[in-house]
């Protein structure tokens, strides 16, 4: 799941390193000063805002984002990890209900495996195990013990889960066999380590399968496959290329595997969005899965085929990307589908001149509105802190990325209508009080939708089709991603990266890594192919490669 | 969570643990023959069901029923670690809904922390960190490197949040602080394990939360403890005694331990079921988690006062305490709130001689009996599986737990009836099919609630009130607990122990451990106290003990 695959070189990823130390130390600085607590009912109007710029700086800000809006909190005790604060929480949790629902629709029931697994088990399938082990966390003791046999927490639990697969599938009855868990896997990263995107334990659901046919197993790796897509799709607003990763890509051990791709606009680099891997025979003929064939041919007698399994999995990767797309320099900004708060009401112009009556009267209006809100099934919340100014107020939810911002005044009031701000586009306005029970959810949906858009818009400008090899390198410069015709063959995918990637050691720009000493990688064959492509004529875009292409390919930088 | 503090001797340990493995072995050996697959469509009338009495070997029936129904299955990788099964996980999940619903009504909020802590953060509060120390299991190596300060993973995560509850509590404004998670820990037992109440690895929710008062604090520790009554009496079928631990028993480091405890009848022994804890003012003086006293005394300063602190927890043992309460010689029985199959129907009177229209015919109106049961809110479905007799599909639903069979045949469809036969009493009779939608929905209440009638009677009627100590030893070998009027000492606990401990090795009845070797310890100070007892008066029961009785306090042999 989590993408273990882009290489900057060593010097860079110092420099980065520090530089996300630098990020961190001073978000958290500001993060301090911007929640000092009110003394004495003072007014605080310091500035909380994001204070480095998007377009300047995204590591930077992504990394003051996420702290700020109190999505995460770095672990201090043991590097790499992160605490997933409420917020995140309420979003993994709402992927999940969502996600839930549609596996079980499809039969898949949950399980709950042991977090270790013995190095017996883990070797049984040998690329499998060299794909992990440099990243397994190791138990050696217990107590003051020494264990006789050390045990792995889990990267992973192909090798926890399958020989009860075997022991579990006896005959084609039993299959599918169908389960999901959702935990948390440990990889022990030497790679710099990013909130959400790249951290040495993360929440995840994995499923795993086994069906009889590999027609069977193939089907239901495109379901799962869609599913991905919609979690990013239909509830983060954020636009995905479906494809096939190259023999090179794909999962260690496995037969092949399906993605969602993701991009980042700001830096121009794609994103694994989620996996979804056929295993083929694989690992039943390593872990002996096996069932009486049901339909010999005739005059034979039923011999024992191994059964085609399939594994899928989705992480918290997931609302790092969305951060990173929508997010602007006020703050995050989070899709209504899964905000946990989205709309937040805001009295404005009760000012000393107000009667203790007309404020108390003002609140009574505040809540009517939220309980309307309510039942048209709007969660919303007004915020009636004391002490802060209605602009401190707006600029904390903005940070916080709520949808909708509704103020409510006495001049309000008196028109009978409230007062809106999208926080995706700034967009002003006001709404009849009659009306808002049916205008507010469809603002929302609005909202959703305009974002997905503009997303989609943006990735569909940057997923340029190149048919010359040296357009590639400026394409990428301009924060593109490429369709380029390739040969899909895995030596010739690590010489495009080694052609892609500048040699000497790039000066800093504006205190950022230099993005163009990374070279390019595959993300996917993508189902939807451009046209142009002539089997047996045309040839693989790599000026030093000759064979003929089977593909569009997309590359690019990546996380 | 789970109990660590029940010691029966070392030989009869190793005896029993010897009996657990041939019971296991044996089940696991009729478990393989039982779904023997198949073949060509032959009649399979394997005996299926429990092969061990409940009465007369307790722990090996009950081993047998938690694989044999599909519960558990042992991890033989790693010992003293389980794999929970579908039907397991789907009992937890809704658990997990029911108590999760109530918790959010709190505005406890979800939170997701890492699962290692290192060892400077647990060495802050003393008394806790000697509690787990010898349960840890300790992460040296990531890959083939040594890490350079080892990482335990988490037996409870007091240490692991609490340095951030220091970071993010500024102010009075910021409390109450209540975060939830659900996830895993690990407590590496050197004790016997056992499926659910005892596992190396056990699922389990922890609340953890902060507030300004200690009334505030000691409010919300007994709200959580009707909670977790709940999920026992409203969900599980089983009775509970509310109460409050011992300074003995309570928790490593906290303040006072609230409990709610069961009792199985099969063999007189208490089990804690939950504990909710108010953990006073001991760790946020050890982790620093301090706010400004919101209301100074007139003319002083306000002084920085530390906060309350809670912390409870459920975990899948409650699982384990319901098989052992309701299951019988059959296997499983299941209350109708946690089971995922609430009916089954299976069709009878189908043979050799139906014709096949008159079957497809018959086997349409199953589809009809459950769409009208789905419709009413029942989890139905029908059992339809060729090459079984109907016989066998009994004692296969039966073993499983299914709180109600209906059965259905051509002489029903002729009178417009189904046939049912209850789990629980196994008493049968029929409904009229017009009338299943509000019958049905009502008979599967009258299970839940009959069950939890039983399971309290029984508790009721073996939690004995005893003024005389002679009494105590007899009481305990009829399978009882008793409540009796005690100093509430720690010392004179250990006394009780001791003097209620047989010495010698007895001889084995009926291939069990012989329960009266272990010595009986407090299980709680109910909250709903016996008359009878005079302060300043009545004496501890504790022949030895000479001081004044504080409390009627509930002692058992236990888990």
């Amino acid at each position: 799941m989590v993408d273990a695959s882009a290489e900057p070189s060593k010097s860079a990823l110092k420099k980065a390193e520090k530089q996300a130390k630098m990020a961190a130390d001073k978000a958290a600085k500001a993060a301090k000063q911007a929640t000092l607590p009110v003394v004495g009912g003072k007014k605080t109007d310091d500035i909380i805002g994001i204070t480095v710029s998007k377009a300047e700086n995204f590591s930077g800000w992504y990394q003051e984002v996420v702290l700020k809006a109190e999505m995460i909190e770095y672990y201090n005790e043991i590097s790499g990890f992160f605490i997933l604060r409420p917020s995140s929480m309420y979003i993994w949790n709402t992927i999940r209900k969502w996600f839930q629902e549609r596996i079980e629709a499809l039969d898949v029931e949950e399980a709950s495996f042991p977090m270790f697994l013995s190095s017996k088990s883990l070797e049984k399938e040998k690329d499998h195990v060299e794909g992990f082990a440099p990243e397994l966390a190791w138990v050696t003791k217990a107590g003051d013990k020494d264990l006789e046999v050390p045990v792995a927490v889990r990267p992973t639990s192909e090798a926890v889960m399958y020989p009860y697969y075997s022991k579990w599938i006896r005959s084609h009855r039993d299959l599918p066999l169908r389960l999901n868990q959702w935990n948390s896997v440990v990889r022990w990263e030497a790679k710099q380590t990013t909130p959400f995107l790249r951290a040495r334990e993360f929440l995840w659901q994995e499923g795993h399968t086994a069906h009889l046919t590999e027609e069977l197993a193939g089907e239901e790796v495109l379901q799962i496959l869609e599913l991905y897509a919609g979690v990013y799709e239909q509830l983060l607003a954020v636009p995905v290329v479906r494809g096939r990763k190259t023999e090179k890509e794909k999962f260690a051990g496995g037969y092949y595997t399906t993605t969602v791709e993701g991009y980042i606009p700001s830096n121009g680099r794609g994103i694994q969005g989620a996996t979804s891997h056929c295993l083929g025979q694989n690992f039943s003929k390593m872990f002996d899965i096996t069932v009486e064939d049901p339909a010999p041919k005739a005059g034979e007698k039923a011999r024992h085929i191994h059964v085609w399994q399939n594994s899928w999995g989705l992480s918290t990767r997931v609302i790092g990307v969305m951060v990173m797309i929508h997010g602007d320099d006020k703050g995050l900004v989070l899709p209504p589908r899964i905000s946990k708060l989205q709309v937040v009401i805001i009295p404005v112009g009760i000012n000393k001149s107000t009667t203790p009556e007309d404020k108390a009267k003002h609140y009574d209006q505040l809540q009517e509105l939220k309980e309307t809100l309510k039942k048209a099934g709007v969660r919303a919340d007004y915020d009636i802190r004391d002490g802060y100014t209605p602009a401190w107020k707006f600029n904390d939810w903005e940070l916080k990325g709520v949808p909708l911002r509704l103020e409510y005044g006495p001049k309000d009031a008196a028109k009978s209508v409230v007062s809106f701000a999208r926080r995706d586009t700034g967009e002003k306005g006001t709404i009849a009080i009659a009306d808002i029970s049916t205008e507010i959810p469809a603002l929302l949906e609005k909202i959703q939708s305009d974002m997905y858009t503009k997303a989609e818009a943006a990735f569909r400008a940057h997923r340029i089709v190149i048919t010359k090899w040296e357009d590639v390198v400026p394409a990428l410069d301009a924060k593109n991603v490429v369709l380029i015709p390739h040969c899909l063959a895995e030596k010739c995918e690590d010489k495009v990266k080694d052609l892609t990637t500048s040699k000497q050691d790039e000066p800093e720009v504006a205190g950022e890594m230099k993005a163009p000493s990374m070279g390019m990688k595959s993300l996917c064959v993508p189902f939807e192919q451009p046209e142009g492509l002539v089997k047996g004529e045309t040839k693989c875009l790599n000026p030093e490669c000759g064979a003929l292409a089977e593909k569009w390919c997309m590359f690019g930088r990546s996380y």
